[in-house]
């Protein structure tokens, strides 16, 4: 029976990795490996990197390449429907090449971890598995890399935080109720259109990775700073990821 | 230079250590091992026994006995307070009886990760250390284990979640703007009060350890359910952590 390893591998620091995931991969009969029509080298590169110092054999690695998400029209959630199908259907060729049985286990290397705003499972669930050959292994998320860089706790004592996207933060303003906001997915310095008065910013970039950049401080003071120094590291490095916490007084 | 490191070593499971955890530990001059007087004898054997695989000699390790939080009062916030600087005096007490230079690599074993619902950044915060001297180590939650033991994700696409309290949760009701909550740190059933509709609980106690238990379902067909497991359990074994995910349709 097929075995299928959704391995979350952490941020960019190979000492994030768990040793559950470290099994998992070495374990692996097959490793799908996709590559993206994009800049972000690096980050093949740590998932090479990972595989090599894991000892995991080139023929054991199936490399395949994404598919493109059709951008034009509004209809942004069957976009990614269909996306994912398309990505579906990319794993299923390569698992008739490389593994024609259709037994054994094969895994799949997530950034962070697989529960976190990512699509692996959405895309695992095509492929009409049952429940018990579907495996999710944990990774330190970057969130957590934002939190313990900076040395500072998720939440204050007893009370809530609200995981969220820049698109939310932009089209619903500061969320009711919660004092403390982590943003994700945000190509836009949404922090730039928080109005309320009296907010700590804890920012940071490639969490984890050789060029980590952190900045924190008064977010009226630090925003227009950390939209420079962004749009700075963007430029140097082709591409750029990053994450803040939001906290409010 | 005395250098603090707050180390997340997962929830139960040994396999959910990282490679920055394990060396945090193993590169330690002295573990600060704190004892309380409950029954939760497990998880103190939890940590013993991660400590004796990284072959941690005992004349590294300090155990300490956790001092009591007063109970009596309306003052909940001192009552921590007060209680978080009586173990940070115990630290001191401990590092001065086994580091008397006062230099070293000093670690603490956190369950989970550290920036979760934890009190260790806090109680590290009274040492008057320089931020250079703190470091902390991720590690997986027992959110991030919640989700993948029943393979789902935390969050729905683009959507935002809310991570809080059994407390919050029965003071506050259902938060407005959020379709997914985690709940955490709640001794008291409390999706028993949740009067929504349409929702589905993913349910996990002794998460990580081999007695981990999972219930899903519709919220109004599993609650009692839960309960009922839930007091079961926590009778057979003296003690439950437990955690779950609720999601509105
Ligand atoms: C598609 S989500 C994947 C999140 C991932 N599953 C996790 O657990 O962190 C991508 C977003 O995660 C955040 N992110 C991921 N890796 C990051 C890193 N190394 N540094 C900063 N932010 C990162 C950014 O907000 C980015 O827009
Ligand atoms: C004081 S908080 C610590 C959380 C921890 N720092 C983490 O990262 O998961 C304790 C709460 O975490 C959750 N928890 C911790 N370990 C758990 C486990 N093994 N299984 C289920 N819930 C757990 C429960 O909700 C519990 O009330």
């Amino acid at each position: 029976m097929l075995q299928l390893f959704l391995i979350g591998i952490g941020t960019g620091n190979p000492d994030h990795i768990t040793r559950e995931a470290e099994n998992a991969i070495r374990g692996a009969d097959l490793v799908l490996l996709p590559h993206k029509e994009d800049n972000k080298a690096e980050l093949a590169q740590v998932r090479l990197s990972l595989l090599q110092s894991l000892a995991v054999a080139s023929d054991r690695v199936a490399h395949f390449d994404m598919p493109q998400r059709r951008q034009q029209g509004d209809d942004y959630e069957l976009q990614v429907d269909e996306w994912h199908d398309a990505i579906a259907q990319r794993w299923q060729a390569s698992l008739a090449a490389h593994l024609p049985s259709g037994k054994g286990r094969v895994a799949l290397l997530v950034w962070g971890d697989p529960a976190l705003y990512d699509s692996t499972l959405r895309i695992a669930a095509r492929l009409g598995l049952a429940q018990e050959q579907v495996h999710v292994v944990p990774g330190i998320t970057s969130m957590q890399v934002l939190c313990s860089a900076h040395g500072i706790a998720l939440n204050a004592i007893g009370a809530p935080f609200l995981v969220t996207t820049g698109r939310q933060l932009r089209d619903n303003g500061w969320p009711r109720g919660v004092d403390t906001l982590v943003v994700m997915l945000d190509g836009q310095c949404s922090y730039e259109q928080v109005s309320e008065p009296d907010v700590d910013i804890y920012w940071g970039a490639y969490l984890g990775m050789p060029q980590q950049i952190l900045m924190r401080g008064r977010l009226a003071d630090m925003a227009q700073r950390i939209t420079a120094r962004r749009a700075q590291a963007r430029q140097a490095h082709g591409w750029i990821m990053d994450i803040y916490l939001l906290r409010r007084h």
